[in-house]
């Protein structure tokens, strides 16, 4: 340990129980990375967990005193190594700080500080007759921070939208350790700039979010679904279209490909159909789901479904989800690594999208499965590769990257919900272009005029 | 005419066609200023309407170039002086761009020009069985610029959410001329920071919007209302609690006060039952909206509703909206003026906020009638007066202030979709706080660094 690090860790403790304070090497080192494949990590030089806000701005203050830069984390289920620590960097990880503070029904709002887990406030608040929507496959670790700082989409999103669409209030602690509040607990608001949606999605780079007011739905009635399958993507990509066209409102509308179908019965022997190219999964939680569900199976046939299963009932719907949430972890089995892109395209453009992928998977000879919020045109292609083999790595990095510029040209976005972190960060800014990138900078800068807040991402 | 104006008309013309620089006193008198009183207005040098996003590029360059302010306009229906002129100032009308782009039914996005009309739009995507949900009540003359400047709400908000819930992208002129584009055209994204919603309600401080990607929904099936009568206002909130706790999940659900339905009775002969203290409207777009109405119609009987009369059809449903929309307009015949509160507060606080609303009115012994967004708890009360009299005038504003107050102690906001404008200034600083001031300064700095923008608004 060298001397700096030694004045770090004593200003730090000065403020922090003992317990808050890690310094561990094998402890460090597990909190130095997400979940993300390719992505730089460097040597924390401690890992703090505070339990309350004081805590974090002491934190805060010590590391802008000191210059020390910070690594806010959640789970580190990130997938684009947004939460990884940089060399000498302190992580601050929220997870200790995992209170649901308030669930009102009247006024449909909870109170919670980040280190919620997702899966934790959906149970919570169902209890109460509510719904909170936002729904990542990896909900059952995920925390809520996490969720705010990556813009976190789900399986629902088609139907509820996205988390910054429930976020109506924040309390960020600052760079320098001032606390601000942003937002509202009300339904609307609209007193100065949006600070809070600024905040989601931001990554860690603005300040620490240290307390949510998050909006709630009345819980709907459970879902019910069905599978069709496709004798090619191109016929599920149309029928996506005639769904929505026909003015359709889907509580889940995902796509799984034939690659992603093994993956999952290889995985977990769940019986699905995996001599079929693509498998569309469709669910509705509305008054009369059968007849929702009746109607999009018409559409699914006159689209050229070769079989449309409607589930007998909610056990077997849950299964379908079980499967699709299943898809990652199934294709990461596959050659025990994987990159996961996040590309979004108009739905209208979906089926150039999978056909590109599958154009770029037999380029560089690898296999590229793919899952996608497919209702939202938000696909995942999962490149799965060796990371001991080096050709094979170089190609996975390759494709991986072709995959966003595809995405770009069919008009798509390169992260529907990912976020950007490191992985993406040359992508951002073919995306949003030069002028767009010194607006956001310069935002960085009135937040952050150190540098200190996670530095390296994003931009 | 000085001789700075001389130049600035002249490198104005140099880029514009002759019909889009106004000159003539009356017209730019009547450019000067929103729906707003209380609201100071300069006298601008000049009015423009560009028709091409070029032409407005020229127009924020040649601002630059000679340090002019520019102050953006819809069509002038805020009501809070965000669009008011500043002396010397360039008005920059949107509403000569006024197309619709593009309306995709498969994407369910519409590509509008800002200065298209909130209702001409609304008509355009019903064509296509399409929806766009922002409903200010001034739709059948406001812009989805102005919308997007102040982030409006309107009727259907409680279902639907606000103008921020519907921005995907947006294409801005910035201050100094280039054209930097935000967001996306699909249905997710996440990449950087979102710029997008720190536009919406940015109130013409941060650029010109030129285009804008709308979201649409499927159009819901005609909504069906019902009106209650109270005999108190604390009954009709004590209804609206119950109707969102229990779930329900209205299409509209909004409160007119006694003076606001004598006001529109007056007015438009609407037969609304003016002997009643509090009318509670609350309407369904649901797949059996009689069913709802009859549930939600037991609960207010529950609360102490004197009556409850669901409307026979659609037209009856419509007629009843019509006399909520009526609403500000009837208020303002009262007295000749009206000063137009915005408070919004947690639903739970609404009866507080309403018994407040009458305590202030009798101190003041003013009229102040009531009618509110209820479901969102957002109310409008609305202070009565005659202009001519400057005593009266003067307790107009002290009460106007005071409802603030009493918004902000309740939890609430100054401003639930009206904005901040000039004539919220102070109280912006009051709710945010020097932190949130400080850093929304920042933020105004990076994309206007010489202040040109709407100054004097906001902050
Ligand atoms: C199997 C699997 C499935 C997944 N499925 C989905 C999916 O369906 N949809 C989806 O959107 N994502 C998905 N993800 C990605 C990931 O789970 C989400 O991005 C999630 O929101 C990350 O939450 P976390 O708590 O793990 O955050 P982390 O990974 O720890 O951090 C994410 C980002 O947020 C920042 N951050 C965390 N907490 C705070 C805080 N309190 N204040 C400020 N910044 C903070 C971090 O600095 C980092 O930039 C999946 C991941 C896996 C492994
Ligand atoms: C009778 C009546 C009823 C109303 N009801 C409602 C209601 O129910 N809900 C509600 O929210 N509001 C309501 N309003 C207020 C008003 O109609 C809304 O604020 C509306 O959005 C303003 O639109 P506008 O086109 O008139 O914009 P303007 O008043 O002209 O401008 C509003 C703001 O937007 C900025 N702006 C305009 N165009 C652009 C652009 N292209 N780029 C950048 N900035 C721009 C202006 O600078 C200004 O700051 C009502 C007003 C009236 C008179």
């Amino acid at each position: 340990m060298n001397g700096g690090s030694e004045v770090l860790l004593a200003r730090l403790s000065d403020g922090l129980p003992a317990d808050a304070v890690l310094t561990d090497p094998d402890v460090m080192s597990s909190y130095a990375h997400d979940m993300a494949s390719f992505c730089d990590a460097g040597a924390p030089a401690v890992v703090v967990m505070p339990r309350t806000v004081e805590e974090v701005q002491h934190i805060m203050r010590t590391a802008t005193a000191l210059r020390v830069p910070v690594v806010p984390q959640g789970a580190r289920t990130g997938l684009s190594g947004a939460a990884n620590a940089s060399d000498g960097c302190i992580v601050l990880s929220l997870i200790k700080m995992d209170r649901i503070l308030e669930i009102s029904p009247v006024d449909r709002i909870a109170v919670v500080e980040p280190g919620v887990v997702n899966a934790a406030l959906s149970r919570a608040v169902n209890e109460h007759g509510l719904y909170y929507p936002p729904d990542p496959s990896s909900w059952e670790e995920c925390t809520i921070g996490g969720n705010i700082g990556t813009a976190s989409g789900g399986l629902c999103c088609v139907k509820y939208g996205v988390t910054a669409e429930y976020v109506l209030g924040l309390d960020v602690v600052l760079a320098d350790g001032r606390l601000m509040t942003t937002g509202r607990r009300t339904a609307k608001g609209v007193a100065g700039y949006d600070l809070t949606r600024l905040f989601v999605g931001s990554e860690g780079s603005l300040g620490i979010v240290v307390r949510a007011v998050l909006a709630l739905k009345p819980e709907p009635p459970a879902q019910l679904a069905l599978a069709a399958e496709f004798g090619s993507t191109a016929a599920a990509c149309e029928a996506i279209c005639k769904i929505m066209e026909g003015g359709h409102v889907p509580s889940l509308l995902e796509l799984m490909d034939r690659t992603t179908i093994k993956a999952v019965n290889d995985m977990a022997q769940m019986g699905l159909p995996d001599s079929t190219e693509a498998l569309l999964l469709a669910a509705f939680d509305t008054a009369d789901p059968a007849a929702d569900l009746a109607a999009v199976g018409e559409l699914c046939a006159a689209s050229g479904a070769t079989d449309v299963v409607p589930a007998d009932d909610h056990a077997e719907s849950e299964l379908l989800l079980q499967a699709r949430r299943l898809s990652l972890t199934a294709l990461e089995a596959v050659k025990g690594t994987t990159m996961i892109d996040d590309v979004c395209v108009p739905r209208s453009r979906l089926a150039d999208m999978l056909d590109g992928t599958a154009r770029i998977a037999e380029k560089y000879g690898l296999t590229i499965g793919v899952c996608a919020h497919a209702g939202d045109g938000n696909t995942h292609p999962t490149v799965c590769f060796d990371a001991q083999d080096p050709d094979e790595s170089r190609r996975a990095r390759e494709s991986f990257d072709e995959i966003m510029g595809l995405g770009l040209e069919l008009g798509g976005t390169i992260t529907g919900e990912h976020g950007v972190g490191v992985l993406k960060k040359e992508w951002l800014a073919r995306e949003i272009g030069p002028v767009g990138i010194e607006m956001q900078r310069g935002i960085k800068q009135t937040f952050d005029p150190l540098g200190i807040l996670n530095p390296g991402k994003l931009f």
